[in-house]
């Protein structure tokens, strides 16, 4: 029997059995959120997010704070990425025979420093026992005035393409975390290397950044990189409908380890929660160099043509493959 | 390493961890559902329940649209339990190796046909793979104005005692479907049979009468009996400080097993989806004999004891002791 091949497969199989969104549910399955429009001029934002043993995080490698804290980030960069405020949090917890009273603890420290520092309560979850892998599933209700939120389905061409933050980083600090050969071999100094841990073990969802672009009209579309840069951009551009051409020089990728192997990183790592982002010309000086930490890097632009191209530094442009991270299919 | 000994320890452990509940949010962790304000007139309900493969459901026993059926149901029955009325869910589901593209597509069959016969909009959730378990996370929405929540705090000694339904009939149809040898003996005629089965497959959550409950003002306090009467008539009796004298003959237990036995399952046994509310003696009048299609029974008063008490058809009274399901022991 087969099953479904990719993540996305199954959302668009699922989105062809809900009803169509309308007037109360704006945006419903496959954007980062669903909206749902509470008052003539309220929308609420509400997203879950799984963190599974073995899929999105290791007992072995990961500190249980870092798991507490990176299961809140996931579903909190959701909500950054449609603009919105987040407000309410919703953690279950199905604990397995390998987490330890300390663990949970710890577990439970990361997430609600996180939520704390975001401004987030905590209002509830479930809690049970499971066989096998350890599961926490996060949901976050988030907020935003009507029709300000931002979508992924709004990039117009001619707009130009911005990213925020330096992409790969959360790969790279994954692959030093694992002491993966090839990433030995750069010989980070320690700033550098802990600064790629920090990004992949504590990353902080862009939410000022989205609130400022959605409070402002700034942004035409928008969504957070999860899964790379290709792959999510790949995924903004088929909601829009439209093309883009990145300029690979303009690619923020960590600077600190040898260009071929960074750009790999920035464009097919996953979970680096920044924000990506369209922006018709007009307002494109809007656009501040720096958002709070985040740098803000304009990367390229969006095509007429439905195709995803990359000019490269040595002049030539070639298709940019939408390569990248899928946990469905990762196990 | 210890780890939590129940349900209830771990809840009260993480309630304290957690801010106090406040004017934004009503009610926090440890009543059915979390209550916040969303304006001055409305507040929203959002509760999430898991359903684990092994713990909740199992692949064996339970057809996969029921374990759809059921997922859904448990939040709704949260919902139910506070008056509200439900509108939106995000579903949740990591899958494993043993399901099959099937199994999901009735998974969601079951789950969707439920939604729809509550006007419930799906707009939301996450998938991955996962090892091991399989595991289903259901979050619901709920609104109700505000005021009119209803909470298990609210019993005051000398209130009425409410359930509706038949208490234990799913925990018989559990049995029925293992084909448990007690169950096997007291051979069922098949109406029974599958009354039994269908309160155990395809449970009907108490949402209208929760609403009506609400709406008029008619309950002291609420919530819906998944536990047993016994374990969750004394979570309600705690959060409301007050003590409860039962009388076992008003108890309404399935009519066509050993009285005994019908007795046992109508206090202990899991996952009946029914209410169990108080009421104020000067409102007792207003409650009717049925709602919709689910009897309702007068089974006690509230005292000021601070202890459960069970009136015995012998004419005794012993202590009832708050046994029952804990989804968080069994495994």
């Amino acid at each position: 029997m087969a099953l479904f091949d990719s993540e996305d497969e199954f959302l668009s199989w699922l989105k062809n059995r809900l009803p169509e969104p309308g007037r109360k549910v704006p945006v419903g399955v496959g954007d980062d959120a669903a909206v749902l429009r509470a008052s003539r001029w309220r929308d609420w934002l509400v997203t879950s997010d799984f963190s599974i043993e073995g899929v999105h995080f290791s007992l072995r490698w990961h500190p249980p704070k870092a798991v507490g804290h990176r299961a809140l980030a996931r579903s909190l960069s959701d909500i950054a990425a449609m603009g919105g405020k987040p407000r309410f949090a919703l953690m279950s917890l199905a604990i397995s025979k390998r987490l330890s009273r300390a663990w949970i603890e710890e577990f439970y420290d990361g997430l609600l420093s996180l939520a704390a520092h975001y401004g987030v309560a905590v209002v509830g979850g479930d809690t049970a026992r499971v066989r096998g892998a350890a599961v926490a599933d996060v949901t976050v209700l988030g907020e935003q005035a009507s029709g300000q939120i931002l979508r992924r389905s709004g990039a117009r061409p001619g707009d130009l393409i911005f990213v925020s933050g330096r992409l790969g980083l959360g790969e790279l600090g994954w692959r030093i975390l694992r002491r993966q050969q090839a990433a030995m071999r750069w010989k980070l100094n320690p700033t550098d290397r802990a600064a790629a841990l920090r990004a992949h073990l504590y990353p902080e969802p862009q939410c000022a950044l989205g609130e400022f672009l959605a409070r402002n009209g700034l942004a035409s579309a928008a969504m957070d990189i999860s899964d790379g840069l290709a792959k999510d951009l790949s995924r903004l551009a088929q909601a829009s409908q439209v093309g883009a051409l990145v300029e690979e020089a303009r690619i923020p990728a960590p600077e600190f380890i040898p260009r071929d192997a960074a750009q790999r990183l920035a464009l097919a790592g996953g979970e680096d929660y920044q924000l990506l982002f369209t922006v018709p010309p007009a307002k494109a000086r809007r656009i501040p160099r720096a958002f709070r930490s985040a740098t803000l890097h304009r990367i390229g632009s969006i095509t007429g043509t439905g195709k995803l191209r990359l000019s490269r530094q040595n002049g030539k442009e070639t298709d940019l493959e939408p390569l990248g991270y899928d946990h469905f299919r990762r196990e």
